[in-house]
């Protein structure tokens, strides 16, 4: 972004604005199809933001190219009349529209939640929330370049058995005990970067779900970071329209209960299940040679 | 409870302890019962309080009668070795435990909220957690009596269609209009009260939750107290071991968007999912002549 | 309040409505006075209940006594375009507005949360929020009677010394220390009643939250329960318009580190703060004689 | 980081392990100084992220380079002991720790969120949360580099006038009406990275943010774009030893009440503060050539 300084420091250096963006963020969209009898339903939380020459509001406080907030999210309810189609595709729509409307808007932001709604006994208008997981996608546009990103969080998984921790190294401070059978636990956050937007959205995303699920159960694990990239490693398998995936887990400690001062064992049966301190495991799996992108990394830092 | 007037205030009335609990609050226990290769997970989190003469705490911070918070989490840990059971009667022999070892200990508070897994693809040790509702069981304990509370909490319904408001008076406030076509959402809390210990608590949970469910999807609504009370009596006329059920219903409004700036039109399809304010609708349905209770309606305030 | 039976269960009783209310809840208001160039901000989160007789409404879904909730809110809004005064004040002009011109009210309950602001650098019309504490305040009508209940929510208060915990009993379960000199901490919440409705509220909540602040300071503490209740006595001592205090104190545990394994020392420095479990430590301080009363005592349990 | 291929794809490119990080999150410490009867009280929530060559516990569960978590732990409680001075220099020692300790651990990453308390009435050790703001630390070592970056997250700030919004583009979606007098309201979330370790950190800090509030509150603001830039700028202008600002501004939108249907105008004093959706309005500031670095900007998008 070009920036023209504007204002001179005590220490003789100029003071500019740097990078920017700006817009209207969660805007609560929930649309039902009612094209038959029987509804769908679709529950979105979309933010939208603009990347472009903004300078002059920052510097100035001059509106004249500032796109209010409120029309972006006037803009994603507008669109939704006609349809949302994938969560990916609806934000695809949204940025292709401020991109072409206003020449000075290079780029941006746009993002969802998607939450999940399952039917009452196959009922044709009657839903319950599915809460165990919650999927997002973000579309990033620079110039001539879009970047999608796709992902799944607030998935709870569990291991009661099956994984072991030992062979780490000890200094001073270690008091850790090696174990070979712990509880496993961890909250899924990954987003998966596409190389391509010809994808049905949906049904990758449903084969990665059941992917990280799977991998997460059939590993034994010697260490969470072991499990993290083979639930990576499979998801790169199976989908060459990703290049890359991260992952965030934290390591929710169960910690066994010492029940010995009350004259009984513990054979792995009774758990703390610990707040805080966690564990925090993370990672990129990718191909080999993916090359750095511009794309922030929703609620994954762009660590490294 | 017999209080001890201690204090003689400026106005002349003396100042006394009046009712009165202490104990430990969220117990996170994690039971895991391995008798064969296919395990199962039970994650609870406990809370324990105890009524009885703790005036001397109080009063004087003589403590030679307050069996401390930790040793109560300690038994918490030490009962759960030897199995929980269902929920409810976890906590009726946490409760019995404690009022039959400690002679100034009359009564108390036992509470659990339950949390739900999913097994991952059938796996005999992987879990998914399933967020789409809480479980929840009081025990209280008042000299011989005793009450058992069970609930569920967290259970977001919404209906598409089907819903219809209008009849209502209007005064120099009221802006709203009428209609026979809105999204009708809500959070489902409820808790209902056992006449008996004798119960399979758990097959009433589920028995309950399904009839929850499908009386909400299977009124046809004029009103969210309607769809509530039918709600409630569905239970009450399937369990003769329920006297009464209570529920606390947010109305999540759905505003329908106003298209036509736009030059759209907008047939209850394109809805904003509104945060704050919301309706919040309470009540209980009860067998007739059930008499008052000392009972703690969790999370349900003790209204009227 | 009345009912008649409607439905006949199956074994043989007949299930009705019981107690019950409706309303609209979190109506967030902010009040700017502008009758000077010094302008003052009230923020606050008000919420409306009815009492009453709406039993039409949930037994045949007929709305003719529904006051909507969306016109409870509108009132709030109206009501405060004239002024808030204090928000007990406010609540009273609102319930009584509402038992006055509906017949079939009879009663109702009116809560508010209000957020306090700081001025920054004493400016004219620019704030910073003091997240520091919530005020609160119910009113309650039931047919002639009003009760009044302010209160006081996350205050978070901490000794660093001056607390023991020891004498306590020991059973099987019991594997706590004894100490001498350990951290107390707590979120005070706190909740009075008032016996009249002649009272400078303001003034009175100023005094009440400086009296508890002082009595928690001060007290040497053998148990959170003495100095919950000497909080709880000066409140009464200075403040004859209050009958009863109720609080709910958790025992914010903050455990000593164990140092040793790193030949280190530990003298009451280094602490870990736990978050679950917690000791829960809740108590009535009231005048003699105090009366029970239909309050509900809002996020505090009515036990015992 | 150099990975090497180790799967092959169903596509040909081979899968390898990008960046990853790994360690201890949301360690809390409190820390109480009791070298005179006056305690000091420090509060923290430290997170440790090791970055270095892990690949042999991702692809081969080998842990033999893997520093437990639970060591890092202990290693945070054990500096402690030692006095913890500025946060940023209490991160900075363990940060040394850490990379000069194990060879393959090449940087890493240390935070904090630090929490403050006052002190009750002027006591010597009773204290009550300040709540008003959280202040924030990050190191990042990568090799011979150090990042030093403070913050302050959760402030909450008003102007009930001296800001309007006008001049902005309309399109077809527009339908906001400008105003020359509306509330702004925000929640400061700042950022700013030191160019060098030789600070006065708590000195700076204390600076930052009075100069943050104070901009807030002079500023005659025409767009929060505007009043954003001024509070960075002269953040800048008055502390050379930082090289950039970054902040991400909610705007908390307080939509005027419309009276008119109760025969009542609202002349700016009748608000109703909105939850979502919010504008966001994200930037840096910085010195011009300031050049990119590899910084993750806690809890702030690395944008553009």
């Amino acid at each position: 972004m070009t920036t023209t300084a504007r204002n001179q420091s005590a220490t003789g250096t100029r003071i500019v604005l740097g990078s920017n963006q700006y817009g209207k963020a969660e805007v609560r969209l929930v649309k039902i199809t009612r094209d038959t009898g029987r509804h769908r339903i679709q529950d979105l939380n979309v933010s939208s933001q603009l990347h472009g020459d903004f300078e002059a509001a920052h510097t100035e406080g001059d509106n004249a190219r500032v796109v209010p907030t409120d029309t972006q999210k006037n803009t994603v309810y507008a669109f939704a009349r006609n349809g949302v189609a994938s969560t990916e595709e609806f934000l695809l729509r949204l940025g292709e529209h401020f991109t072409s409307s206003f020449e000075w808007v290079t780029g941006g932001r746009w993002a969802a939640q998607e939450f999940f709604w399952d039917r009452i006994n196959d009922h044709d208008h009657a839903f319950s929330r599915n809460k165990s997981e919650v999927r997002t996608a973000v579309l990033e546009i620079r110039g001539s370049e879009k970047a999608v990103v796709a992902g799944i969080e607030d998935l709870t998984v569990l291991k009661s058995t099956g994984s072991e921790f030992h062979g780490f190294p000890k200094d001073k401070y270690t008091t850790l005990q090696e174990t070979t059978d712990r509880i496993l636990a961890t909250d899924v956050t990954a987003r998966w970067r596409y190389n391509t937007t010809d994808v049905d959205f949906d049904a990758v995303y449903a084969s990665v779900r059941e992917l990280l699920l799977d991998a997460f159960a059939q590993t034994h694990s010697l260490a969470l970071q072991q499990t993290m990239y083979e639930m990576g490693r499979r998801v790169l398998e199976a989908h060459p329209e990703i290049d890359e995936i991260k992952m965030s887990l934290p390591n929710k400690h169960h910690f066994l209960v010492d029940l010995s001062p009350f004259g009984q064992d513990n054979p792995n049966e009774v758990f703390y299940a610990a707040d805080r301190p966690y564990g925090l495991i993370e990672a990129t799996i990718q191909r080999e040679g993916t090359p750095a992108t511009h794309v922030v990394w929703e609620n994954i830092p762009a660590f490294c």
